[in-house]
């Protein structure tokens, strides 16, 4: 069996203020993560990982997630070109999410709708009765019927 | 009954090209939610939020989070004072995720733990057999044992 790079979780004290990587996947097996853009630093997408995903990323510097639609190790611009170049990697308090600064590759964007980031719309606030959604990208990278010809949207309704 | 201001999920093109908050929550009932601050840009926290969370936060404008370890809607900052302000909030494409812009009040920390950040630990990458841990804040904000004098350590291992 190959070994794991990651530490047994023991106690809090370790994976709070300890120097061993000891991830929590949850019942799936998987963590979530959170990807910004190293130097806008605004958030490109959230994603989730398994321990393969999550290995791959630290071992190979290149963005790898779980696609939980399509149920496989999904590498990030392996369709687009749109590679995801890992600059950091964090991990939060309870080590159960995980934080990569990237750079994107190719056209420059991460949403397979076509926009730059995933959250391109911003929520209207205050006590309404119902909220509306404005677009904050005015504009499209790609055409996604394009770059993604053939793939199924991996959107779940 | 008390009407919903969430709208709901009818089609993909909906989901992704709509004005209408159409929130996905998990089989849990949850949804993930990152928190980063509104000046500095970097990510805070990853939490988890309930329909009434969610719906708290969109009307108070302060953010409101579901505890998974003490199972109850959190008021972030309801022991320490350190209250999420919310500036922004914005939905990712398919509409499962969640990203409010902050300022923090009082200490102006976010990490039970007495950081700034709870992604205070950068991974070292590479490919070797373990990874190890950085610190990138080098102090804590607050000493967590006064200000969450009596309270359960959150982090399960």
């Amino acid at each position: 069996m190959k070994k794991s790079i990651f530490a047994p979780r023991e106690n809090i004290y370790q994976v709070e203020e300890g120097e061993l990587l000891s991830p929590k996947f949850d019942q799936k097996g998987l963590i979530p993560c959170i990807i910004t853009d190293y130097s806008s630093k605004e958030v490109l997408m959230h994603a989730y990982m398994n321990t393969e995903s999550l290995e791959k990323t630290i071992k190979s510097g290149q963005g790898h997630y779980w696609s939980r639609s399509r149920k496989k190790l999904w590498k990030k611009g392996s369709s687009s070109g749109m590679i995801h170049k890992v600059k950091e990697i964090l991990i939060d308090d309870d080590q159960d999410a995980v934080w990569l600064k990237v750079e994107v590759q190719g056209l420059g964007a991460s949403c397979h709708v076509g926009y730059k980031s995933c959250f391109y719309r911003a929520v209207s606030k205050g006590n309404k009765s119902s909220t509306k959604l404005k677009f904050l990208e005015k504009e499209k990278v790609f055409d996604p019927k394009i770059v993604y010809a053939g793939e199924t949207n991996p959107t779940q309704v």
